[in-house]
């Protein structure tokens, strides 16, 4: 039962290089280079009920939402604007008409927010699963796309928003606990509505690349300390984080201390699923990314340092441990 | 439980109208200005076990031929030069590395042939099927894609190839019959072989639309009948095609002669999944469009003429006939 990473790895063997292909497959999207002014960027993403979602978890416009964020959001890693998007579906026989609506719905209401024209795609039944193919195609100005592997000694580390929300978000529904229970609960709904309707950050994406603020940037869908791994990997270099410095969500923290089950610091470095961006940046740019975040009204926040070696090392209290790549490994 | 039509019909409603996007849902593909001297087009297709194929009729690499051929058929469709795809897999965990491997060899061999770039797409787990979604990205010169809504009353109907084979192979593999048993049987392997491993017709595809030739084109994936009510709709116009002039499959009618079961005329004219062209042009062309046959080495027959209206009509013996769009609907 071979892991999605080796599965990966065979196909990035296989595939030939191509003069027009700077970045291929192993990063959020592909570029390709059209001789013109912009590269074209394309990504995509799959959501197939019972590994990414459960219907009984969910409402249908929420599933339509996701399954298109998640795409986009590979866009966003690369500081790219997403233009246009298909989608692929294959829809189980008890679905109703009501149901497959509402996860055009879903899909078609962020695609309006976002800019995104829906181009085509195709539908077939299932016999069994749910299942959603989104490809999205978009652009970024010519060789600005950012990767996975600029990341240079002394650069800073970077992430957007807050951590561990939607980890949180799927052991509540686990827990049975769904949306409609959490009306007065702000911190759960606040979870769950990470876990089940991911904003893609376009717009702090975006404006990391037209300001050429980041030497390599990904979106967390792995977990923070899978997803720095790959940076890492691409980029040939180490890193430290510091415990105090992680951005844990609100909703983590109040959980946390009624439960008592699982350390907060834990479920923001190795959840998955958050679609916050993760770049490094020079050192020296701290204030120009200061000045990003008040701009978008997006908390960006420092947590950590590119260094030469020793691969992924966590700084608490003092004391450094190696990090493991703990998140999310997709088995097949 | 609805039709796809009727929700592609939905979809197409909901779907803004973009000035980038000359030809979007409803069409092979979508066609995007990019403002330069190329149009760029994309498109996706949806393979499902179950419903298109079944793993115990079909070698693995067999299946990821076909699931990226009928992608490059529908660039073909447009006269389009297709140049980079994306594959997005979900595989049954009882699938092994074996069979995973030789589906991506399968994709990579055409891809190689075809001179087609692997350059992204998703895997995942799946808890049933095992489904592939391919999305292509080609490119035409701007303003020359062809799309169905350009037939006009006089042109005369053409199509690439033979027809009805396809259908054959789908009966024989209901019947148990595999391509090991066909080894002395050439006839029932030529059938086999255009049902699991049908091949696009980029080439033919391409050249009808450098040489201009084609005033409407659609690629034969749901079968003649059908496929050509798509052109007739979209380009407000009927039809009359000739029975003694549709180009039935040799295997077809040495099967049909045989078992007197099926009419071979009704195989070729319904059966889906033959992936061969289907275009109108100005009668005037005819000599030009038997000289790109002729230079291709690829059948071109002219089947029938564009008329003013009453629909699409079948001509036999002298009689005409109304002709019901009787291809392939896929019930979701």
């Amino acid at each position: 039962m071979p892991v999605e990473s080796e599965i990966i790895a065979r196909i990035r063997r296989r595939s030939l290089s191509h003069d027009q292909v700077p970045v291929g497959i192993g990063d959020d999207a592909a570029v390709i280079n059209t001789g013109g002014a912009m590269d074209m960027i394309a990504c995509s993403d799959l959501m197939v009920e019972g590994v990414h979602f459960r219907r009984e978890w969910d409402a249908p416009g929420l599933i339509g939402h996701k399954a298109l964020a998640v795409t986009l959001s590979d866009v966003a890693a690369m500081g790219g604007i997403a233009k246009f998007a298909m989608i692929s579906i294959a829809l189980p026989r008890d679905l109703s008409s009501g149901f497959i609506e509402q996860i055009f719905q879903g899909v078609f209401n962020l695609a309006d927010s976002c800019g995104v024209s829906i181009i085509g795609g195709d539908t077939s039944s299932s016999p069994g699963s749910l299942f959603i193919d989104t490809s999205v195609i978009g652009e970024c100005a010519t060789g600005r796309a950012i990767t996975r592997r600029g990341a240079r000694i002394g650069d800073s580390i970077y992430v957007t928003g807050t951590l561990g929300a939607s980890a949180l978000g799927l052991l509540l529904l686990e827990q049975g606990i769904r949306l409609e229970d959490c009306d007065k609960d702000p911190a759960r709904q606040r979870a769950l509505m990470k876990q089940l309707a991911p904003e893609p950050r376009l717009n702090v994406g975006r404006a990391i690349a037209e300001m050429n603020l980041a030497t390599a940037m990904i979106d967390i869908s792995d977990g923070l300390s899978t997803d720095l791994w790959h940076i890492l990997d691409e980029s040939g270099c180490g890193a430290i984080i510091h415990a105090s410095e992680i951005p844990i969500d609100e909703s983590v923290r109040s959980f946390s201390a009624k439960a008592a089950e699982k350390d907060p610091l834990y479920l923001a470095l190795d959840g998955g699923e958050e679609y916050e961006l993760l770049f490094t940046a020079r050192r020296e740019d701290q204030n120009r990314v200061a000045a990003l975040s008040r701009s978008l009204g997006i908390a960006v926040t420092v947590i950590g340092e590119i260094v030469a070696d020793n691969g992924l090392q966590l700084e608490r209290n003092g004391v450094l441990e190696p990090l493991k790549a703990s998140g999310y490994e997709h088995m097949i």
